[in-house]
């Protein structure tokens, strides 16, 4: 399978995931084509909250992100109002949502280790439990 | 020019409108493909206001929409929490921006003229300055 066909079924996969809890709706956006604004994959929302999320479906054990495109998640979601989020779904494996925190950090630009994925991402339950979670304390 | 591409036109034409602006981010909407949730063609955000919108440019001077278009629009607005809007650009005018309750509705959908248009449309910088006014009031 092309890379950027898989792409677009990992995008499809999460915003089936969203919708599928009644309460979350989302979209994926569309390329950039001949615009150079900053944009997510992927964005989510209940109403109460709003997710940008950057979505990666990979074979191998370890994904490199360049810092300009975490920078531009970042302005992105300064500008719209929503939280950045990774989301990282290895081969056979279920999706990891990480912060941009979680992410270790070098001169060229940002990685996510499998391993780091599986300790610090939160599953699809948790990512969508925290608001509320947070409401009850 | 093919319908499909002066539509991706004119929605590329309102994202660098928002963009413009400095303090509007916005993203266009992938194409539903496979999936068949309600989405809008355009999605804009100041960080306080969210903005979902029909985005249509048209030779005619009356357009049409389907009730169901005009249903899945209020639907996807309700979860995501976004303000529904249909912004028209007729051939040679400025954009117009129309709440639903602008259209009129018969048994089997929804209409706008082009002088509805013109009559009841918010152009952009109306649109935009809306909330600001209704906060110094």
């Amino acid at each position: 399978m092309k890379v950027k066909q898989k792409g677009a079924n990992a995008e499809r996969e999460l915003i089936h995931l969203f919708w599928s809890t009644g309460t979350w709706s989302g979209v994926r956006v569309a390329g950039s084509g001949s615009m150079s604004y900053p944009s997510p994959d992927v964005i989510v929302s209940n109403g109460e909250r709003r997710l940008a999320i950057e979505c990666k479906s990979l074979s191998g054990t370890n994904k490199f992100f360049a810092t300009r495109e975490i920078s531009e998640l970042q302005e992105f979601c300064s500008k719209f109002g929503a939280e950045p989020w990774i989301a990282m779904r290895f081969d056979n494996d279920k999706w990891y949502f990480l912060n941009l925190e979680d992410m270790k950090k070098n001169n060229k630009g940002y990685s996510i280790s499998y391993s780091i994925a599986k300790q610090k991402g939160l599953l699809f339950e948790e990512l969508i439990g925290v608001y509320r979670q947070a409401r009850l304390v």
